[in-house]
């Protein structure tokens, strides 16, 4: 009775010596309500995963990390001037007892030699007592696609691409008399 | 006999200390004509919601005040250079008797210290004797996603995702003998 | 048995004391090979349509001229640096008996004092013995709306939302022994 | 039992007096899994087509060379500042026997004079013991052309359209009882 995954996936993935790097849109979902106007359940995200390298071309997928971009959080990273840092904080457990617990900070910083970022995810976890830190090197070039992908995706995470979808009705009763 | 409303509604909202701010497309309709043509009926336009606030994360939605973008107004927005301010009027009554007794101006201005803009919304109304001042601070990411979202949504808001539709007719009759 | 046009039609139009201007894309024609691919038969284009004014919001129709910028032509608009000058000229007789009797130019052209375009087509007929001149200036905001609208329809008048379209089939046949 | 081709092709093609120059975006083509997710099997690129001139408005096609961009190719590309170098290297037998043997390169370049950039492919085959040449100047609007037709293909040769496509299941479970 379990339902196989419907859908594509086709991250894009940076690979690097000392981790990987993957990002990929995670659409909204939609709730229909008794008036039939369909509304957001859970928003959508751009998903980021870092994976620690062990090894020539080998990554320790146990050890992977996730940062969820919310929409505005795409905005900080589209709208990224050449020489500007950001620095993104996330609390996975906010709202519930665990709050401050784990606390995730992901940095985008210009390399100081000009010519593409350097991408980097702290996770400090109190309950466990562990501090992890992978950092990923970005060219100008896959920073590019990093950009253009993501202001691509934005619309389809806001959910404006439903919004804006065709209705197969057209209004013919306005000028009838 | 009451139809359901179809579609989807996923607003980009902002919500802050004195206010809310949320932004919606809103399509055009089309007529069609004899000829089978469809004409624009009602233009589209980017809807506009200003909220004011009534105590911590509570908004008084009685007193939500509207203002439509038109897409040449939407024109405005999007090349607004960095250190540039944009002042729009409306009068919600052009062309009815009661012209010029309400008038709306919506100002986008940068933030003296840099980072972000103050989108002000203010209401005249000589009818009723009011006027209404509500203005929300923007982050320069939250400013991004309003950016990249209406010029996502102006080609649909002008309706030309369906002028650029595709036709399953195919041409297949000048290389014919 | 005559067939009713189908399609939308939604031209952005800016009205001006002098003259109206409109733009809209015309997609291309596809011919459908023997070995089932589809080719470009006619290529798509942006359509400007300039008519002169007659009287206050009247415009005279019959001395509409137009001017067809192809996917070439339309890199040359929405790459026009804030300070620089384009000029395009066209011969609509080209390749036939009447080549060189028709002169079509048009200029798009900064204003002097900052802030805008004047977009301006001239129409020398040697047959007719005429010489039109219509001239629209536009606000920054109203060039803007026809540089993101060219920006949007680009793709699709040089047919590639034909060539990224969803093919139906996936390949399932690699991965099998 | 031959099938026919299907789909669309409408390169953007520019004609020079020494060669000729077109671009087109190809699929990924996407694997089926057990669990019916789909995932990429051949990633797609914009390939990239040089044809040597023999006379006047004649091409040797059978002198043509092929180069495909990768999406972090067509990164570096839409990226390029407008005083920028970039140059790619390919080599078509990478991991087998021939590594090595054959080496092509790209070059983008702006024109010293300004406006415009000249795009050059060099391929050295050591096997055949040829060198061939071919460079194609670009105008600044063929160029804006081949950017924004880039920027417009690159979400499509990742599979992000199908990633973001919509699925009709919509949510309707969390906010029952």
């Amino acid at each position: 009775n379990v339902k196989g995954i419907a859908g594509f996936s086709a991250p894009y993935i940076v690979y690097k010596g000392k981790a990987a790097f993957s990002v990929t849109p995670v659409l909204p979902t939609f709730t229909k309500l008794d008036s039939g106007l369909h509304v957001v359940d859970r928003g959508g995200c751009m998903m980021l995963k870092f994976t620690p390298a062990i090894g020539e071309r080998k990554y320790d997928w146990e050890k992977r990390q996730l940062f969820a971009l919310s929409p505005t959080e795409v905005g900080s990273l589209i709208s990224l001037g050449s020489n500007d840092t950001c620095e993104l904080f996330h609390d996975p457990s906010m709202l519930s007892s665990n709050a401050g617990q784990v606390r995730k900070s992901l940095t985008v910083k210009p390399h100081s030699t000009g010519g593409g970022y350097m991408i980097s995810l702290t996770v400090v976890n109190n309950i466990l007592k562990t501090k992890d830190y992978i950092s990923v090197p970005f060219t100008t070039a896959e920073f590019a696609v990093v950009k253009a992908a993501c202001s691509y995706a934005l619309p389809h995470i806001m959910g404006w691409d439903r919004v804006t979808e065709k209705v197969e009705k057209v209004n013919s009763g306005r000028r009838t008399p």
